[in-house]
This record gives structure tokens, sequence and C-alpha cells, in this order.
């Protein structure tokens, strides 16, 4: 299975690198003592091709959509709570609508599939691909064209904020029955079992937990694993709303935003992505270590070190917009601090 | 040894946590989806006895001091980058002044022992105890009369603050040799080994974190430990800073105020006042893990769990500044998210 219009994301050119670290190593301050801010502050240099990044506009959008798996019993909360959620994001209620005003991060709400009609609002992107998506359980969870719709459309939006000015972007979701759609994808694409890859999601108790790890097992048995085919894998085992993102992000990437990767699901969006465009991950921050269990092996399969680990397993961008701030400081120190020639600080003496 | 006058700390009341822990599990999310947000913003309704706890006016004190124990070549810089780095400050150069510009928090440099004499400067706190401490390798860091006048002092400088208005207060330090007056003070109250407590500090190599380590064993031969005494231990081994920031961390718990722990010192001057003070934990929020080597084991020590883990070992409260924006969410989501109720989501099924 192919993408229909050819995306390709570029590696960034490196060649900036040791003047960044020279930038990095003359501020007033020991070598190496910003820890992972100097990091990031290299890794962001590198994307914006500049000695003086700057972040501008920054963007959260949170994909919303429903899963047909939910009928298997895979969590505790009502299908319909994905649509009440994507109202409470429109009236301002939700973690990520505190989160985001708190650090002036513009918040889109995508309607990547949600059952059920929204009447047009402020602040909600309609793109929906379908009323749900089918239970994997049952079939394949889309159909090609629908996959295919996701992602065009899913880039479509990043390129629109882009081309508005911003270039940070971050990755959210909602969607009740989401991780068991993410653990699927995991599972496949990382050649991990089902028990590695699933967590308590919303929270499910012992019995819910064995029950969504026998479905995966089960779709898995009926539909086969092709970690060959990241695309395949989607649409078999992925909702609308992670089809969706992984459209966004390649298109960010591919048009040199910084990408800040949320939680499990995110990160899972980001690994079909990685599976068709590895040099996506150089573009990635990722924000936050789920609570969800499945979260840190697939971090590690990604050699990602995530800024944050607060313990939160909300999604919503919640993650995303929680490690804003720590972005920002990478970029300030990196343009603000003195340098010990600048301010008459001794060096060492060794 | 005792304080020339008495400092109580009261235990905040507990009453208001079923309301706080209620309000929390009302919001639109699974229950504990926020990890330590939640934790942290019980902590916070309980310090302010309120369901909506407010943060008033931040300010982060930097306290900068100098170390006799310097001459015994524990540190690859040379002591008077303190001095400058409190020009720096002042200058608006450093790490901690770009962290604390970004969160819109108050910042004053206090000079609680600096060597040398500064110009009268806007933002600097003239408070000097003496021009740096003796050698803890030679006699006694300072006097009795110098300790107590510190602590004096840092209760002072809060209750200045808290009188202002402000309600939360970060603590930092600058002082060239200090993670070796730190490493002596937890070896002596935690009973451990010095080789348990010292790190590396500003960049030390083995050679010289082997010198470090040899001198705390040399003094603690010198002076012995008396863990039961810590405003003995601390006039033995701490630094002007050091003491200062016991005594302002002692002041703001007094008043009721949330405390900001920044890194390895801060959390040594806070184990001190603990010592004196157990209470005074129920008002501290550990901002940062550091770098330094010793640092996790004295969380440990303290049953802390810090916000922060970025791989930062500075001081100056750059831990806490970084750390202040997870604790205004803390707060942002307590006031201002929806509840189940009011934003008319289903709860779960089971």
């Amino acid at each position: 299975m192919a993408l229909d219009s050819k995306i390709h994301i570029h590696h960034p050119d490196q060649a900036l690198l040791g003047a960044l670290r020279a930038k990095v190593d003359g501020k007033t301050k020991p070598l190496g003592a910003l820890g992972k801010l100097e990091t990031l502050a290299l890794k962001i240099g590198v994307v914006q091709q500049t000695l003086q990044p700057q972040l501008v506009r920054p963007v959260i959008l949170v994909f919303a959509g429903d899963h047909g798996v939910v009928a298997e019993g895979v969590t505790p909360y009502p299908q319909e709570v994905t649509y009440q959620m994507v109202l409470n994001f429109l009236g301002g209620g939700a973690a990520i609508n505190v989160f985001a005003r708190q650090h002036g991060i513009a918040l889109r709400v995508v309607d990547a599939g949600v059952k059920g009609e929204f009447p047009a609002r402020d602040g909600l992107v309609a793109a929906k691909v379908g009323q749900g998506t089918e239970s994997f359980l049952r079939g394949p969870a889309m159909t090609y064209d629908q996959c295919a719709e996701a992602i065009r459309r899913g880039r479509e939006l990043t390129a629109a904020e882009i081309e508005a000015g911003s270039n940070v972007l971050g990755f959210g979701e909602m969607g009740i029955g989401n991780t068991t759609s993410a653990a699927a994808l995991m599972s496949v694409l990382c050649d991990m079992s089902p028990a590695d890859c699933v967590g308590r999601g919303t929270g499910l108790d012992d019995a819910g937990l064995l029950r969504k790890q026998s479905v995966i097992e089960q779709a898995l048995a009926l539909h086969g694993r092709h970690p060959a085919d990241p695309l395949h894998t989607l649409m078999t085992f992925g909702g609308f709303e992670i089809a969706m993102m992984v459209g966004a992000m390649l298109g960010a990437a591919e048009k040199r935003a910084l990408l800040l990767i949320d939680g499990f699901i995110a990160t899972t969006a980001l690994l079909v992505a990685a599976r068709l465009q590895p040099a996506i991950l150089e573009y990635s921050v990722f924000a936050h270590r789920s609570g969800e269990a499945g979260h840190t092996r697939l971090l590690a399969e990604l050699h990602a070190q995530p800024l944050l680990d607060l313990g939160m397993r909300l999604g919503e961008g919640t993650g995303a917009a929680m490690a804003y701030p720590i972005v920002q400081a990478a970029v300030g120190f990196l343009n603000e601090m003195a340098s010990f020639e600048s301010a008459g600080v001794s060096e060492r003496q060794d």
C-alpha cells in the first residue's frame, strides 16, 4: 500500500551542529550543566538551521475519533464520551484547554471520525472520515480510501498551520478505545507481544486488561502481522484520529516544523510515520512518558528520551502542552544567556 | 545549639483533603490521570487551606556565598566566579534570569557572604555575614554568631516577601565550592559515607572527586559527627548562603507559603531545616532531580518525588524556575477544569 502523493522528509543538515555546540558551551554555566535543555537547543537549532531559533505561533491539534473495537469491551467508558469530550474541548473545560491557555498555545480540535454530528463551532475542524471505525476483530478498521483520505487531510491541516506562520506543532488525541488500537499497531510494527503493548488505558481492572490483550491477540490471528507495510497496518488496526495524526505529523516535518509528540497514542502515530519516513524523528521532541504501560517500551524502540515524567495518562495533547515551556527555555537560554566572555566570568582552570 | 528566637512551623490541617480529593476526582478525566499534578494540587490546597488555591507574586531568592574549603582544591573553578556570577545575575545574563523572566518570577540576589564588596545595585540584597567562610578542614566554617545571624536574616527576608504579597517562594544558590559543603552536611545529617554524598559539582574529574571526598573525610575526623545538633553541623560545615537559605525556608513555612526547592544545595538546606522543624516538608515542593550524584540519595532520605528530571546541575534556582509552570498547571486544572457534571460527560460504567 502506498500514499497517493509522495511525501518526502529531508534529513536536516547537521553542518551547524559544531557552531551550536560552541554557542551552548560558551554560556555562563559548567559544561553540560543544563542537561536535556542543551540537547534540545541543538536539535531545534538544527531543525530551524539557525543559531537563533525562535518558536512562532505554537499550535496543538487534538484529533478525535471513535473506535468500533469498543464493542468488544476494551474500556470502562461508554463510546459517547468521545463526542462529549469534543464538546468539552470546544467549551474550554478540559485539561488541554487549561494547559494550552496557560502557555499561549492555540488549540485546534479536529473531528477526524467521531460518531455523531457536531454543529459548526469555532475551533472545531470538520474533517470527519467516517462515523467511527469498524471493530478490527471483524475486519479492517477502515478502508484503504478512508486511510488515505485521513492522511491527506492531516497533511493539509498542518500545511495550513505552517502557512499561517506556525513553526511548532503539538499532537494530541481523544478517542474512547484508542489505546487498544495503538497497542495493536505497536505490537505489529515493533514485533512485540500484545501483553507488552497494552496498558490500563482510562482505568481497566485486571480482568479488563486481559480482555483487551485477548482482543488484540485474536485480531492479530485474523489479520496477520505485516510490519513491512505500515500503511496496511494502520488501515487494519488504526483509528481515524491516529491516521490523520500520521498525515499531520508527516506534513509538519515535510515543511521543517518542530513536532511535539504527546503520549502513547501520539507516539504510536509517530511510529507509523517514522516507518514511512525515518527522518521525521529528527524533527520530533518527545514531551512526556505516559503512565500507560506500553509507552516506555515504545519510547525505547524509538530511542526517545521524553522531557517529562509526571505520571499523566490522559492524552489530549496535555503532555505536549506541559512540555512546551521546557522547549521555550531551551530556545531562551540559547538566545538570551550571557557568554563567559561577554559577562566577564572566569572559565575553569584545569 | 539553639536558635535565638523560637521558630515554629505548624502542620497544616488535613481536614480539607477529602473535599480536595473529591474536587480533583470530579474533573473530566479518568481517576488519577493527571498523575503528579493531582498530588501537587492536593498539597497546595492543604497548604493554602482552600479549594481554590492561587499563586501570588512568585519570587526566587538566590543566595550567594563563598567557601573557605575552595583552598583545598575541591573545584576546578576559581573562587572569584561567585562574585562574577552575582554580577551576571544582576546584569540579567545567567540561566536563572532567562527562566525567571520566562515565567514572570521576580528574582532577588542575596549576598549572604560573597568575598568582595558589591556596589549598591537594584535587585541585590546586601546581607553579607562575612567575607566567605573559613575552610572546615581547619576549623568550623563559621562562628555561632555568624550562623545565627545568617538564619535570622534569611527569616527576615522571606517574611518581607510574604508581607509584600508573595505566597510561593523558590530557593536557589550560587557559591563556588558549595557542593562540598552540602555533601558534608548531608553526610552527617543522613549518616552516610562521604562517597555516597559527593558528586562532580561543576565538573570534577575522577582525581578531583576523590580529593573532594577525602577533604570531607578529614573534616569529619576533625569535627566528629553530631547529627542530633543540626545547627552545630550547619555552623561547622555550612556556607553563609546555605545557612541563610535555612532561615529563609523556615521563615517562609512559618508564614505558610509554598516552598519550591531547587537542586542539591537547596535540598541540603531544607534537610537542615527539616531536622529542626519536620513540618516544613509539608510546605515543600521538590522541583528537580539534580544530575549531582548525591541528590538522588538525599531526595530518597526525604521521601521526595521531584517534578522534573532534566539532568540539569546548575543550581541558581534554575530547577525551581523550570518547575514553576508545573505548579501553575496543578492550580490551573483544579480551578479551571470542568467537572463530569458541569460538562455533561458520562462517567465510567463499571
